[in-house]
Formats: structure tokens, C-alpha cells, sequence
């Protein structure tokens, strides 16, 4: 019984992280094409993106979290969905080493920018907050935003493995630095994560259950989940 | 008794949502005709037309909703109010199809574009949800600017037949994909309905409940309307 | 002993309002120069008196209200202060009738931008809402924006008599329509006024008792003055 | 005991401005580049600063305060971090008096621009206020982007020496003028605490306690203590 709610509710998550990386994907390639009625401007694009995705967190965030950073084969699919957009206005905001960047600065540019996007959310959605946090959605988006505004210039600003595959797919244009797109966002989000949950704002645990829970042999599991449910729930629905 | 006051509270309502599309269409349009001393930029209409939707929300939205989508009778005499704004100062932002866009293409972006705006509302009035909603009024109103970032490239941006419709009665000119502006709004805004109240977030009504009250022979309609008008209240005054 | 705490605040609050406005003409202006190296884009300006005033709000709303809207005199002075701005970089931002516009259109356009400013101060400040407002001061500041962003190719966009009198006293210049920014800008907010407390969200008052009230004959006042109170606390601070 | 505890939230929080500071300046300065392919336009840097600010406060605000103000020879050591960016696109975004401002003058800018910044700060975090404050990260971001769109122009905006000082070390080229971005940020700053915290909202002390406090013979500091602690634990997070 309970087994089949949370298929459902998987399901669901599943569907919705889908369409929202539809419609991100959309949004943002088609907001960052060469129009040659009015070449859009750097600031124009970087907001593009940011608020798509604070928009979508807004819709979407308190159902199925959506991180919109699926899994390969949903963006290949997308991919192919929005294949109208191939077209010869310019190189679909593919990710690569922009104005004479190295691999080297262009990995540590996305560990920068990602870690900051991945801690920004990480403290939006920490129901152990008690002060203000005014909206999620819309700091989210904004660091998404600021992360453009910088990144464009090194890398078009990638943050999302699956953001820059997509493209990359659809033209069929593999830049030898991809790596960087999957390394550099992975590394800084895993340094976010270690940082804000291990260093920052740790949860009450000792080192012999966190080892456990890795190896999967931790048995008194209640606490660990009550407080994962408890900030799931932050951001979700009531049954009504 | 009853019946009076809810007349008078409808009769508030549509003149607020007249009053707010008269200031949407005005400053939307303002901002975006072809001035000669600086033309205004995408980002700027964008923001514009997102801006002037947020605080029309911010303003109105606890009194009417604030759809600003009023009948095509109000869009029409709006029309001829502002009419000083028909100059020779370009097209004053008429939906068409621009740089080459199919009408095929133009209507799969309006649905989309209306899809985001729509799924974005219902989720920031959905008063079921428990989290930090932020702004409801910022949030859809940079729905709109997002729209736009996109939209006006392909379509000049609708997301809202009236803001269509109205525009191409001033110039007399309806472009042959006119239609497109009434049925992509409209399909993208259903889907995001059935998405939203059907699949994500159902309410709890059995299946022939639901058809019942389709067909008006729903009876018990008691729990529903109460959701409904709790719904409603989640922007509203308490009486003083 | 009542007495004097209330000329203390209200002390505190004038020169708050002096402060407030002298900041605010001095970002306003400054950022709307005719700097030779970027020349300001109407977005930037627009922008700058936006985030202004909403940064000002937030600083001191909550203790004198921040109208930043002051009397003559204060902008006079205000004027002399900033005097090293009165440079050869342009017209200081001063309102007057641009691209031709004629001073009835002119009237018209401050009318619906000040009405819209001034509706969503009274719906953000109002205390008697239950549903979700979001922040007061980021949506005021963005309805002065949004203002900006159609006003400016009209009038410059005024929405303020102070704003319009102070430069024009710095480089003495007065423009014919120099009046436009005086009633329009106090027609518009009364209409706003009105239409928010008397038809939209009124009090519950008869019509005998408004009536005295502005005859000063009225007088069991408590509950009114109760209704102010709480209102004006809406942004205030408890005493520690 | 608690000592240790003390000393490990220090450390913590040292650590945490140090990161927010080599984030801050990355993007910053990152985004302020002379890029040959797009050069950014004052809105796209000031709004870079200010919402790098903004999401930084969101991510960090609730464990060190997020002041981003740091000490010296953390600015040093950033500096030398993001040497990288050390190329021959353009000064670095280095603070000196530009468009022929002359001390004088940029110090009243500096002062006037960290002013509001330091105001809006003291507002957003003061937990005495009842009133609806939004989000505190997103006011102090966009102040920082206000104070941008007209520092930018007179003296490259600082706000805030440590920003100052970094790239002026690694392009090793000191301006003249660079007391004025050591004396204004803190004059200007502290005046806004004056008037903040002595005039308009002060805590309830007499005289000779504050006078007891800044000699160090101050002995019933239960109150004050108290006080702060409840202000500081505002942005704070509960024990899980």
C-alpha cells in the first residue's frame, strides 16, 4: 500500500522533472539565440535562464524538488523535442571554452559558480532555519542568473551536465573540454554539500553511523530519516 | 441578503480587472513602441510587461484575482481609451510571426510560454501548500517577464488573447495567425490545469464525483466549495 | 509626557524623510547623468529609482513610512546639497514633455503611473490582508520602476512633485508643462486612494460618519483611530 | 566547554567569510572584465555585484553573517587565488576616481552609497521589527546594485575597503585617491549605525552604561547581552 503511494509520488517527481527540463531547456536556448533582428545582450540571456528556473522552482519546487538536472537520457530526449530550434541562427548556446579559456580555469570556473548555486539552494530549502528566508524560488533563480553573468563570458556558463549534453547533442558538436561541463559542476556541488551539511550546519551524527549509512549496514535509521522527511516536507503540500 | 453582497463583490471584481487591464495594456504597450531617441530593448519590454503584471498582483490580486485576461468587450474599449498611443511609432507590439517562424512553431511556443505562466500561478496561490512561498505577485510577474525574454522573437510574446486582440483592433491590422494567440494561450493554460489540480496535486474527489459535477448533478458539493473558497481566501482581506 | 514622545517620533520621522529624499534624488540623478563614457540605458535608469525607493523603504519604512515625498522645502534644500551634480552632463533628469508628447498626454500618463504606484503602496501596507504579501518594499520599489520604465520617453516620469521640483530648482529651468508633475501625480494617488478605501476594501463606516470626520465634527473616533494605528504598525518596530 | 564551542562557530565563521569573499570578488570582478566579444554594460556589473551579494547572504547569512568585508590579508590572500584573472582584459574593476571626480566628491559618494547599504543591512536584520521584512538576502543584494549604478560612474563603486584593496594588490597599482575607498565605506557605515541604532531605533540604555560599555567597566551586561544574542540568532539556525 504504502509501497504503491510512493511509486506514484516517484512517478510523478519523475514526470514533472521532465517537463520542467523541457521548458527550461526551451527558454533558455531559445532566449540565447543569434536573432538577427536584436542580438541578445549577456544581461538579457543571463536573466533568461535565472528566471526560468526560479519560475520553475516556484511551480514545480514543492512537488517533486526539481533540481531540473535529470538524467542523460531525458535530456537527449529533450533534446530531440526541441529540434526546431536547430536551426543556423548560431551555435545554440553550446557550452565550450570561450575567449582563449583554458580547461584548467574553465573547470575551476564551473566548480565556483556550481558550488555557490548548490549552496544558495541548500540553505533556502534548510527547514532547521528559523529566520527569514524570504522566497526560494526567486534566490535560486537569481543565483542561477548570477551564475550566467560570469560564466557566459568563460564557458557560456554550463552548472548542469545535463544543460550542456543536450545541446551539444542536438547540433552534434562535442567540444573536447565536455569533461569540464561534467566534472567541474559534479565536484562543485559534492564541495557544497560536504561544506554546508558536514562543516556548516552539521546534522547531530557520529562519525561511526555516517560511515554505516555509506556502507549500508546503519540500522537505526529513524532519526536520519525523520529529519530528511522533515525538510522533504519543507517545501511540500499539505493533504487537503 | 447573501445574494447582493456577492453581486456587489463580482460587480468590484470586473471593475478591477478593468481598471488593471487599462494599466497593463497601457504601460506593456508604452513601453514598447519604436521610440526614436532610445529604442527600448527586449530585456527592457520584457521587464516591462513582467513588472507591470507583478504589481498589478501585488495591488488588485486580493480583490479580483488580477487575471488581467478580461473578455474580448473590455480588451476592445481599452483599445480605444489609449487610443493617443496609435502613432506612427511602429506596430505598437502586435502579436505576429516574426524572423520566419512558422504558425506551427508560433503556437507550440505560445502553449509553451502559457503553460509556465499558468503552472507558476496555481502553484503560488495554492493555499494547500505548507512551505515559503515568497512573493505570489514577484513570482508570476517574472513568469511573465521570462515569457517574454522568449517570446517575442518568435511571436512578440501573447501567453493572453486579450493582449492580442486588443493591439489589433487599434491598427486595424490581424495577422493571418491571429488565431494562434486565442489557441495556444488557451491550450497551454489547460494543460497546466490538468497537469497541476489533476496529476500533481489532485484533490480528493473520486472519479465519478468529478464527472457528476461536470454534468451539474454533483450534489455534496459542500467539501468541494469549501477548498474552493479556502482557495480563494489565501489572497484575501479579513473583514476589518 | 505622551505628548512629547510623539513630537520625538515624529522629530525622528522628518528627518528620516530628509535623509531618505536626499539619497534618493542624489542615486536617482546621479545614475541618469550624461556620463560620456556609458551613456545610461533607459532599463538602467528605470532601475536605479526602483531599487532605490526599495531600498529605502526597507531601511526606514518602518519608522517614518518612507514617503520620500517631502514638502518644498526639504527638496529646495535638498537641491542645494547636491549642487556638485549640477554639472554639464546633460538636463539632470529634469521632467518635462520629451518625443512631442503633449501636456494633456502627459497628464494622462502620470495620472495611470502614479495610480498604479499608489495602489500598490496601499495593498502592500495593508495590514487588514491574511494571504501572502511578499515583501513591501522590493514591490514598491518595482512598481517605481516599472513607472519609469513608460514614463521616462513621456515626461521623464515624475509620479513625485518633489522630484520634479528639486532639479528643476538646481538648474533653474522650468518647463511650461512644469505643472503636469504637480496634478497629476496628486490626482492620481487621491484616485488611487479612493478607489482602494472607499470601493474596493473599504472601512466600515456609514457615510454620516465620514462626513464628520472631514468636518471635524466627529467624534467617537475610536475605532477609526484603532484601525489607523494598527495599520501604521503594520511596519513598525515593538519596543525592545 | 563552551569556550571550545565558541572558538569552533569562530572558526567556522572565519572560514565562511573567506570562502564569501573569494566567491564575491571572483564573480565581481569576473563579470566587470573588458571582454573584446560583449562588453558588459553598467547595469550587467552593478547587477552582478548585487546579486552575488544577495545569494552569498542567503547561503551564509545564517552562520557568519556574511559580511564579505573581511580583514586584510584575507583580501591578500584572495587576491593572489584568483590570479588568473590577472590578464590583459582591462583594469580589474580596480576603485579609483574616474570621469574627473575629484576626492572630495568620491568621498561623499562613498559615503552617501555604503550608507544606504549599511541602513538597509541594519533594517533587514533588526529581529525587532513586527512587519512584513521579505527577504533580507534579496534587499541587501539589490542595495548593493543600486549603490553600483551610480558609484560605477564616479569611483568604480566600493562600499567596502577589502574590495577595494584585492585587485588594487594584484594589478599592483594604487590609486591616489585610494584612502577615499578606506574613509568613506567607514564613515559612512558608521553613521548609518548611529543613526540606526542611537537615533531611530535605539536599544534602552542610559547614558552612563554606554558610556560604561566602550570603557570596558560595564558590569550588568545580562541585558545587552541578551539582546544581541536574540538579534544575532535572527538569520540563525535551530539545533536539529
Amino acid at each position: 500500500m504504502k509501497k504503491e503511494i510512493l511509486t506514484l509520488a516517484f512517478a510523478r517527481s519523475v514526470f514533472v522533472e521532465f517537463i520542467s527540463t523541457l521548458i527550461f531547456v526551451f527558454i533558455g536556448l531559445g532566449s540565447a539565440l543569434k536573432w538577427p533582428s536584436a542580438l541578445p545582450s549577456i544581461l538579457q540571456i543571463a536573466l533568461a535562464f535565472g528566471l526560468a528556473i526560479g519560475t520553475l522552482v516556484q511551480a514545480f519546487g514543492h512537488i517533486s524538488g526539481a533540481h531540473i538536472n535529470p538524467a542523460v537520457t531525458i535530456a537527449f530526449f529533450v533534446g530531440n523535442q526541441i529540434s526546431f530550434l536547430r536551426t543556423t541562427r548560431g551555435n545554440l548556446a553550446i557550452n565550450a571554452l570561450n575567449n582563449n579559456t583554458t580547461a584548467g580555469q574553465a573547470l575551476v570556473v564551473e566548480i565556483i559558480l556550481t558550488f555557490q548555486l548548490a549552496a544558495c539552494i541548500f540553505a533556502s530549502t534548510d527547514n532547521r532555519r528559523n529566520g527569514n528566508v524570504g522566497s526560494p524560488a526567486l534566490s535560486i533563480g537569481l543565483s542561477v542568473a548570477v551564475g550566467h553573468l560570469v560564466g557566459i563570458y568563460f564557458t557560456g556558463c554550463s552548472m548542469n551536465p545535463a544543460r550542456s549534453f543536450g545541446p551539444a547533442v542536438i547540433v552534434r558538436r562535442f567540444s573536447p573540454a565536455h569533461w569540464v561541463f561534467w566534472v567541474g559542476p559534479i565536484l562543485g556541488a559534492c564541495l557544497a554539500a560536504l561544506l554546508y551539511f558536514y562543516v556548516l550546519v552539521p546534522y547531530c551524527m557520529n562519525m561511526s553511523d555516517r560511515v554505516a549509512i555509506i556502507k549500508g549496514t546503519y540500522e537505526s535509521e529513524e532519526e536520519w530519516e525523520e529529519q530528511r522527511e522533515e525538510r522533504k516536507k519543507s517545501m511540500e503540500l499539505t493533504p487537503p
